[in-house]
């Protein structure tokens, strides 16, 4: 039985298939929008709505931009020759807010996925070894995901690099800052100790 | 240091203020939506929009509604007599969601509260006192919430509706349906005795 009118209903539907919000969650945002009419859901509808209308991939990384290309392709000084492959524009966001990376990026937009049946061109793999050769890339940097489908797309891609000579590197795996021993799982123990360097 | 382009930085922070949704959260729904502009962010969006233009208070109950009078206030059928006092719209929805009630509702629209300087005149309990003359109203149902302030509010309710000599009445307390004694609170537990019926 639905309690709220056709088109709440419809509202709520769609907000619940947002992450992090279920069918509960979504009633309750719905509902303090619908409070809150003029200062809350008009300016969220209309943010969205050009959200929607203007944001695109950008033409080069594959960054989301409102342009054709986004601000770090434009920036020239971001023109280091290293380029930085993430697998989406969330990982690029968080290497960002870190602040230590002043090259640019590549988004793959997905890893390669034997179950998904996601192939090297579903994902920008060929567009990235066109841009090593335009762009005079010394350094490739994987910035991908540990995770099983993350390594294979790090390894299929240093193979397709290869003939390049560009150098490939990729992050560093060991203990977080601040991580405590007791509550990490043994792949990443082992993989710092293999790593382990001089004190 | 934002790493987003500004309008969707806004969205973002937009997106954070509902509840259960906080700035890492909106951030990633952000993301997802961002990902299917086309199936996901314009419908909502669209929605949205619709939702926050048409959507406005029954004039008679305070039901939220994008006619004049809520779907319960033109349904004769349901026009017996009985009136349901509510606090908020989502609490009418918990009632319809139950589908045992078949009278009106009354949505006060929040409950008395000193400290937010919450008096009757904020809420539609003036317009209460008029729909009991007016709708040949028999019986009044205060389903407000358990707490200090809903009572509060009841017990104002109940002496501004005396001289109407209108029959009132409230939700039962007691032990919820599947409630297991062990982890109830010692306020319900009292009220289930004291409130105990002939088995």
């Amino acid at each position: 039985m639905a309690e709220a009118p056709g088109d709440i209903e419809r509202l709520i539907e769609l907000m619940a298939r947002l992450p992090g919000l279920g069918p509960r969650s979504a009633r309750r945002a719905v509902l303090v929008m619908l409070k809150k009419r003029g200062a809350v859901m008009a300016p969220l509808a209309q943010a969205m709505a050009e959200v929607a209308a203007t944001a695109r991939d950008c033409a080069r990384c594959g960054n989301i931009t409102s342009a054709d290309l986004c601000d770090i392709c434009r920036d020239d000084r971001r023109a280091t020759g290293e380029l930085c492959v993430v697998e989406d524009v969330a990982d690029l966001w968080a290497l960002e807010r870190a602040g230590v990376f002043r090259g640019r990026y590549h988004v793959l937009g997905g890893v390669l996925s034997a179950l998904d049946s996601v192939g090297p061109d579903e994902l920008r793999i060929p567009r990235l070894a066109e841009r090593v050769r335009e762009e005079r890339i010394s350094e490739v940097i994987l910035a991908l995901n540990a995770t099983v489908d993350g390594q294979t797309t790090a390894h299929y891609i240093a193979d397709v690099l290869a003939p390049s000579g560009v150098q490939v590197t990729s992050l560093a795996q060991g203990v977080p800052i601040g991580g405590e021993l007791d509550y990490l799982d043994d792949g990443t123990i082992g993989a710092a100790l293999r790593a382990r360097r001089r004190f």
